[in-house]
């Protein structure tokens, strides 16, 4: 069966319904609600544009009405039943075998694209269509555990974005407070890494001695895709306690000369697994070192907020003939989190810089995200900081402990080939020497 | 061979040489020029979005100042190159018939998609680097005809385009004397229906009793996609010297009845094929409406654009047995145009009623382009105007006849499926007589 | 003397000194620093443009840094040094009333305008210049009570300020949550009328049913000059409560029918005197008719600022004979205000209409300033209100109650020219008719 | 007579036919109109601003209708009655003598000036109210040679303007071709020195080699007050005729070493006497400092007005004891200005040296008007040109000769002083030296 004669089936199928409803809602006077099914199917049927846009409106709308059943059954349905024809597919896959041909590999693209992704596309051209997707997927996103076979639906969309939100249509914007509060109730919203305290405490993450970007699409103007919080400071931050203290009086930022990155922000879970970390951060310090010439270094100040978890699972092998580290153990497994006391910095120490340097996943890529995150971008692990953030969430991840990734824009691409090419991690000398340290406790098993 | 192992291999065999290059490159000082392949494969072979903006400015730079036979090799090797595996293809499809599985249809979409899609994309991550590849486009498009496997490469780049150009990223902007100079120029630049002479006849076209409007995209902000004219005016006009009359003092907006659209026209020629037309139009009739709700009529004034070729070819059978036709049609056969005389009125409306009523192309559309555009948005064929563009271009394509298609907005939707399911061209009942009134020429032979 | 006469001596007196001073100022390394009077008389004697702003900007900056007691003494000179020749003065107004010709006006009015006028007018060329001279004023009329004499000072800058501030150069803004916060904060900061609360408070106030409006000066572009709060409601609302509620969910604009003024605040001390509230309520109420044709009433909700202070003075004399009146104003007395009973109702609205229509200043106009200022807009006083505002400051001022102007668009020139040419309170019905069941108690006693 | 009761009498007399007429005219529906006079009379009777806006709309729309009989009589009036009261004149002159006091000097300036001060200030109240006063001044000084006593008029006006177009409140701006269409042909229009040939010269005067520069007031936003044309050159420019040539390539910014402020013009007729060129160019001059550190030298290359008429009239002494000179200005007396020959180079450039260094008006100061603007400015005469300016125009007034006038940032002030407080002329030595070579000629009589 061509996929031609699929949809012309589908479109025969709501004919008689559909072409009724189809006049009624473009004249504005639906008399029955046709469904959210019978919608899309509608829209993808149409040919030439002439009540594309009138129809993804409708469709649209019809969505963010939605009960949660309905959204549900929605989501089935574009996992289930816009798929590319199976039989089609093989047999332009066959055919491309064959010819080698432009025309039998254009026509293998057609075919092999599932029907919904013309959906998506459709209904982009609604006003607001791009934030309605993006509710969309986040939604999906949620479901996608239970019920997996959205995966493709997921996975489609994703391809979508990618095209969309391509680096090459975000803008990068410098928020302050001249800033709309519209756009500031958001940071408030979204900043999940240091929570803001309220208007106050934003206030004191805007002042001359801090500095705040974000990734913008023309689209969704006043919504901020990602963004990072940057303070001002003379030598390396190794505490984030002095960053967040909002009595603290601003400097001149002309007298710092180091950027210190203390938290970035995904805004948007419908965008999740599109990318912009990376380009923030570099097109952020390549705004800083025009705006301020006194800037020599560019620091994170980042938690590790897989290291409680992996001491309580992974390390536990490494516990068997050390009594400190079981003791070490026992106090994390306490349920509220304690800041740990000084006889233990030596341990954690080290322990940390083993989990960050040599704990990896199976595929051989380092197990905490964010340094995969920061690793990746080129950056070199450059300090561990003891006590760097006591607050609750600080000790329950990271056990206060904190760590300086340094952006060292001459070092950026030779590190990033390094651990690209050759899952290296590119440390400090000293936080080598550190896991080192910590080696004969992991002798046996290779965690 | 796995699409993984394609790229494998591609990036060890230029691995020595880029390597090198790669890291002069990045630091800013490269010793030997590679190419625009090696460039591309280079990015393409990027892991992580570190290096890729990088690469893809270098990419964009040394695109931008080939020569023509590097270009044309490169084309090539676009499209001999950077195609799916067939091997790899056939396997995901035999997969997917048997998993019928999201896993299956993802690994699917993965192996099918041309590798040079994902090397557009991240050629869009430099600065301009959309700008770059519509130009890239629009060469590619003068070499087609010469080189036609270069057709999946196009396709690849319409499909891109069709994504980022979605409208739902334009923008509708009215275009006046407030307008920046930089974007007037264009509009004189790209307007070829009916040339601009200059900044005085510019002037005239946006004086108070016309309108001009333009769709525009956030990353080409200075570049109009496609604009619009329109004249203000007392009655569906039938001439559009009128229309052009530099000199004519300028009425008054809110004393007109009716909008005429005279002039729309593409100005990126990177974008054939992604269509702007239907929507901008109907959108500047509801902005108008909205403005000045004393406009009743919307209609456009047009050419004929295929009428005089038909008249000397697919006319010519009708000729037989009918002296006055074949007179017609030596007259016409002369290479310079000249205003056909009275006497041969009626015969030419009878015979341009027929030709853009009832000449249809193989696949049964009608053979008129401008006659599917406006019918495809749901107009009705309003009326024909003898003698309404006597200009040489004029002449020669129209023999000096343009006609009116009319926005109903009530019986837009209507017409609209009259046409794209029946391929009924919607006409006014004056204009069907005249075209019954031919019928008997073309009787034998059905056109 | 002639005025000329008395810069060329002072700028002799100051010459050496001056002339070196000058020279390094302007060079950017002054080595003693001149006095603020110095730096004037220099500023003033400049020919020509050319040194005139930089010398501007030395003076401002000196200006700012002033200590109290620099500053006081700066206010004296320039009340006692900067003054017209009383001679040059005599000598031209004698020649004005001679020769009466254009020539002698002329001269008049050079001689007569005080030359901190033209010490003002090049101060105002510094960056900033604006904003300083009116932060100069704001200081100014802080001494103004303990040194009267610089009373001629002052109104120089006031006549330069109505220029400067001239209706046709304020531009109302609409202000929302798409505002600034940088704006925003400074209605927090200036609202007196009724306090702002901090941020989710001002949301409240700036949500849909919600407007506010100000008029901003070009060169003080983030400095509102004076605001307006509106809300939308059903009927006209009796009571402030209900309006300030942060928790009340916002209704549908749509739906209202009435526009409620509940808060007008100034903000530049420094601009006391220049008038801009009798435009800024007109061109709102004009704004809002044009946005939402649905409301069919404007009125205020206001204060009767100096209905307390009254009643404990003016209207003790009533009380002679009449014990409620007399325990009522004891009550009044007490030091921490309380909501009066509804036993006193009765007797406080009579006491209050009869103290807004009936109690006047020497001159005859109202005693109550709110009173003047919308009944000198053309305003109608049209309803009291018991229990309006139970607020500490609404019971200190006011005994709780509140009043209605209404803004008839119709009846605003017929009110105003009643008001201005014969002083004639215009008030309602009802208001009037409690005001005359007053009438009684100040029989003897003309208030 | 006190200025109160000059108004009073005023009212009354117009108080009848006034009074309906303002309630008429407030609610749109005037039966009769009434002079710009009586309006002009309503307007200053309002008291309080609530009626004020609408009559001052009124009063704009109505003088902008006048015919030109009208408009003259309505100047005659303003001349002639809103004068101040030359008895009330004298005895607050004689009070403030006596006094001294803040309340004199403030009844002195209250009394002093002409009631049309506050007409104007009410008039600008209007939409629009600043462009047309602007309007009508200029109006006023194409009839103040006729009408000598208008002078007092146009000095209220010209004291409002300098108070209102204060520096302060004048933004600069940059033009080029991104401005709006709207405002650049006010340049074609308004630029007298070297005109404009059209679009395309215009381009060529915004291209990257050249800049332009304007002053606009916010309440004139598409007006430019005064712009200045730069070109960036290598070496300081001799010739005007290399600068204009539209076809000449445009050079990288950033090879020049030089700008050439080649023309500067004012806009605004009605603007005459408000002094903004000072300012202009030694803004503009700092605004290229910062964007191009590359220029080293600012000079202008400028006509020489004043030359040939004085050539023809106060240089025919020197010619007595003279053949050559006598030659000379013969030849110039010749109708149509043709280049002078090279035999009279050296004769020319010692004559116009003398002219421009030598020539006095009576009051001491420079004859030529552009020497006279520049040297106050601080600039240096620097070099004068022989064949700089071979115009029609260029030949009338100069000889075809021109300066540069060089500004060299930190001799600014010192030219400045030495001109302004000892009229020196401030020249190269070069120049001093063609001058004093000159001297002979001029022996007997101290031109």
């Amino acid at each position: 069966m061509s996929q031609g004669s699929f949809f012309e089936q589908l479109f025969e199928s709501i004919a008689e319904r559909g072409r009724e409803f189809l006049s009624q809602t473009l004249s504005g006077t639906p008399r029955n609600t046709p469904s959210l099914q019978e919608l899309s199917a509608l829209l993808l049927a149409q040919r030439g544009e002439a009540t594309v846009a009138a129809l993804a409106q409708r469709l649209v709308t019809a969505y963010q009405e939605l009960d949660e059943a309905s959204r549900e059954a929605y989501f089935t349905w574009l996992a289930e039943t816009l798929n590319p024809d199976a039989e089609d597919v093989l047999a332009a896959a066959q055919r491309y075998r064959e010819e080698r041909s432009p025309d039998a590999l254009i026509a293998l693209g057609r075919v092999c694209e599932a029907p919904r992704q013309t959906l998506f596309r459709r209904m982009n051209m609604a006003a607001d269509g791009t934030a309605a997707l993006v509710d969309l997927r986040a939604a999906l996103l949620d479901r996608l555990k239970e019920e997996p076979s959205l995966k493709a639906v997921d996975d489609d969309l994703l391809h979508l974005f990618g095209s969309w939100f391509n680096r090459g249509f975000l803008m990068l914007k410098q928020i302050d407070w001249r800033t709309p509060a519209f756009v500031l109730e958001k940071l408030i919203a979204y900043e999940s890494v240091h929570e803001i305290q309220g208007w106050e405490d934003l206030r004191r993450r805007l002042a001359q001695d801090r500095r705040c970007f974000a990734f913008f699409h023309p689209v969704l103007a006043d919504e901020p895709l990602i963004f990072v919080e940057v303070a001002l400071v003379k030598g390396m931050a190794a505490s984030v306690h002095p960053l967040l203290d909002a009595d603290k009086p601003a400097m001149d930022p002309k007298s710092a000369d180091t950027a210190i990155f203390y938290s970035i922000n995904n805004c948007q879970k419908g965008l999740r697994g599109v990318s912009f970390g990376n380009f923030l951060i570099k097109q952020v310090a390549a705004e800083l070192n025009k705006e301020l010439p006194n800037l020599k270094t560019f620091a994170t100040l980042s938690p590790i907020p897989g290291f409680r978890r992996w001491l309580l699972s992974d390390a536990v092998g490494a516990a068997d003939g050390n009594d400190e580290v079981k003791a070490l153990i026992e106090d994390t497994r306490q349920p509220v989190a304690a800041p740990p006391g000084e006889t233990r910095k030596d341990l954690l120490m080290r322990l940390v810089a083993h989990y960050l340097t040599r704990a990896k996943r199976r595929d051989g890529w380092p197990l905490d995200p964010v340094a995969r995150f920061h690793l990746g971008n080129g950056a070199r692990m450059e300090r561990i900081n003891w006590q760097g953030d006591l607050s609750p969430n600080g000790l329950q991840q990271s056990a206060g402990l904190m760590v300086n990734y340094l952006y060292g824009l001459d070092d950026l691409e030779r590190n990033h080939e390094a651990y690209v090419n050759r899952k290296q991690v590119v440390a400090a000398r000293a936080v080598d020497q550190l896991a080192k340290s910590a080696a004969s406790m992991f002798k046996e098993n290779a965690a």
